[in-house]
Order: C-alpha cells, then structure tokens, then sequence
C-alpha cells in the first residue's frame, strides 16, 4: 500500500484502506476521473459516510504535489487518514463523566479554518476539557496542519464526529449537558453564568457566528463584552477567553 | 519613486524616501550588494536607526518576487515602509492617561511571528487597551501581513517603537505603570492580581517566555493556571485571556 503518514494514494491503495480497520477522514478525488475503482471507492466510502471532495485538476495537482510528491502516480484519488482516534458522541460523554461531574466538551460550529480547529484544541486541552465535538458539515478535517496548529492536543483531548449539530444537541441535552452558546449578540455576559455544571460550548465561526436554527436548541446565550473600536476576536481567542473563566470559576469554587 | 503601498524597491528610490519624511520600517539588502548608493543608504539608515538586514540570494529573490513582482528590478535593497504612525513611549503615555486614569498598554516582548503581532494587537484593541509597545529587537516588524491578522485593528490602535526593553520598563514604572509580566512560572494566577491600576502587560514568545533580566523590572508576575497534559498556550490565546480578565474585573468594580 503506497502510503506517507497521513495519506494514501492509487486507486488500489485507497480501496484497500477502506477495505480495511483504517480510518479514513475525507477522499479527494479528480473531477472527471471515471472507472469502476472509482465507482467502487465512492460505492464504499458512501457507506462508511466517508466525505468524498472532488478537486478540479489544478487544485487536484497541488495536493498530489504537496501530499505525494511531484512524481507520484495518484490516479486521480487520495485518500485523508485520521489522525486522531475519533469516539462517538456516547463514549466520549461517558468518558467524559468519568473523569469530572461537571465535564465541559467544546462543539465546534462550522470552524473551517484549520489553524483555528487546532487553536481551539489546544486551548481546551490546556484548560483541562474532557472533550472537543466536530459536526462533519461545514468543519475543517483533522489534518496534520490542525494537529500541527494543537501543538500536539490533538493528540490527547478525545473527538466525537458527529452529524446534524441539532441532533447533536438534543443528545446532549439528554446526557445531562448545558448548551452554552458564544455569540456576538450573547444575552449575558459570560463571567455573569455559573459555569458550575456539564457544559457544552459552542463556538461559531468568526465571520458568520452561530446560525439562528442551532441558536434554537441553546439553554444560554453568552457574550464576550467588547471597548475597542473593531468588535470581533479571532475564534480561537474568544474560545480560550471562555474556557478558562470556566476554569478559573473552578479554581475559585474549591 | 518606484513603489506599491508598503515596499520600495530600486536604490535610488530607497533612498529619496530615506530623505523625505516616510517612515521606513526596515531595510533589506542582499548579501553582497556593493557600492556607492547601498553604503549611503546603509549610512542614512543607520543615522535614522531603521535596522537593516542582509538576506541571501535565494531568500531576497523570494522577497522581491512576492513584494515587486517577478520582473521588478529591485538593485538588491527594499524598503518596507511603515503600515502603522508610531508614537514615541512619552505620547502614548500621555495619550492612554488622557483616556483612562488606569490605561492598560501591553508591551510585545520579542514577539516574532506577525501573526501574533497581528492576533495580539486585535485582542488588545477589542478589549480596548490604550496602546502596544514593541521593542525593535528581535520583534516582528508592523508588515501588511500584521495588518491583516490584525483584522485592521493595527490601523486603530496607537504603536509605540522602543529600544531596550528595560530602559522602556524603567521610563513605563517612572510613568506610573505597574509592569506586570505573563509567564509560565508566575507567581500568582492572573485572576487573583487586582487589575484597577495603570498596567503594562508583558506578553512574551511562545518558546522563551521573558528572560530573567527582564522579568528583575517587572512588578508582579502571573500566570495562567493549566489543567491539561500540554501546558502551553498560543501567545496570543494567553494574551487575550488576560486582557479579558482585566476588561472583566474592571466591568464588575463599575
């Protein structure tokens, strides 16, 4: 199997990862590439709920080029493995349960910018969070550069993948969460709510915040109070802003 | 005079803005470049103390194609002209003072990555700190990249350029500031300093934290308490968790 770290490549290679345990996070393929092995790849992957992106051939060239090498031989396919070790959203909350009465999982809404996904990761990780959840639409996937941006939490802090962020949060609701959402337009102050119990944190992403439709299915909206003249942190500052006043509302409860 | 908005390239263009009243950023030249108008120019940037560097071949070549084109002729030197109008330490005291009774200025202490320039100057500015100081040594100049990460608050926030860091510390207590350093082994957490005083807030390099030297002219040493198995947040994640906590402590004493 043709493969570095994190990608595989070929059409044989890709069918045989997911013919096998490996985990596989995203397949690019080449617009208009055609065959049967790439029936079939789409045919499995599509069952495995594998997301499957196709690149146009310049944008296709450049991954190749940058994941493979100049010379390599791809076939129009490369397949994205995880690096992380993803949980489903039950084991991760009963993991999370066993470690903290009051455990505090980090949902990321739509950050596609990977450099943020990994800001954000580190930052939880520091703060001690049991757990990050990563709806797959919207989401940027867990690449080496994310893994790269965590300085390494990436590693550490367990990941649920998960579909509908509504359904999402009605299963969380149910595990016995709070639904904690920061937001620009936040009813309250987030050093104003007791941060005392489960929560689940919600961040949007810088430029479009969290959609009125998820808003919804929130138990608390919060907001970071602003005195300058631009009003808007980068997503990954108003996370770790967040997170350890959570922290140091536990510190200072002990 | 040759130039676009932020780089000037061309020897004889360097050096008319030299002696006009643009304020130049810094000077690259490349490694061997000789003669007559590169020694007048180094001379006239010596005078103006604009620090000059040397860049090899390879490394101006890169330069020079990203900041004048592939085609540009550029005689081996390269202005970078200043982004930002910088105060001089005295003004943006006086400055902040006319603002607030208790300005806050946080001091970026051999911050070399722009984009924790940029990400730094964006929290500080949304938080509403009055200024940032920038030693010249070892920081990140002010570049259109900054700009950029700084989501334009670089174009709101007052600069001051300083030499030594502790002759700055030194002018900064002489001014009322308390200086207060943000470090891995502060002596007490952030949120249990009491903020209501005029403050300059050292936030050092991810890697080296604030040399000992340093951290002897510093009045109180914090840190962020951590409760991960990585114990090292982003410089610009830390940065903003304090500044926020001082935003805090200063909207509950209202």
């Amino acid at each position: 199997m043709k493969e570095d770290k994190f990608y595989i490549y070929g059409r044989n290679s890709v069918t045989e990862a997911l013919n096998s345990d490996i985990f596989i996070e995203k397949i690019y393929i080449q617009y208009n590439t055609s065959g049967e092995s790439i029936f079939r790849i789409q045919k499995i992957a599509n069952k495995k709920k594998i997301p499957l992106v196709q690149y146009d051939k310049h944008k296709f060239a450049e991954l190749a080029k940058n994941v493979a090498g100049e010379s390599a031989i791809t076939q129009g396919v490369i397949a994205l493995r995880s690096v992380v070790k993803y949980l489903d959203l039950e084991e991760l909350s009963e993991l999370a349960f066993s470690q903290d009465k009051n455990p505090v999982l980090v949902l990321l809404n739509e950050i596609s910018d990977v450099h943020n996904l990994g800001a954000i990761a580190r930052s939880a990780e520091c703060m001690g969070a049991q757990g990050l959840i990563i709806p797959e639409r919207n989401s940027s996937p867990v690449t080496p550069a994310a893994v790269k941006s965590s300085a390494g939490a990436l590693s550490y802090i367990p990941v649920a993948k998960t579909g509908s962020v509504i359904n999402t949060l009605i299963k969380l609701r149910d595990l016995g969460y709070w639904i904690i959402a920061a937001d620009m337009d936040g009813d309250k102050n987030y050093f104003d709510e007791d941060f005392n119990k489960p929560v689940v944190l919600i961040i949007g992403s810088e430029g479009k915040g969290i959609s009125p439709a998820v808003q919804k299915y929130c138990d608390i909206k919060i907001k970071i109070p602003m005195n300058g003249r631009i009003s808007s942190l980068n997503a990954s500052v108003s996370a770790g802003i967040i997170l350890f006043d959570i922290l140091r509302q536990r510190l200072k409860n002990q």
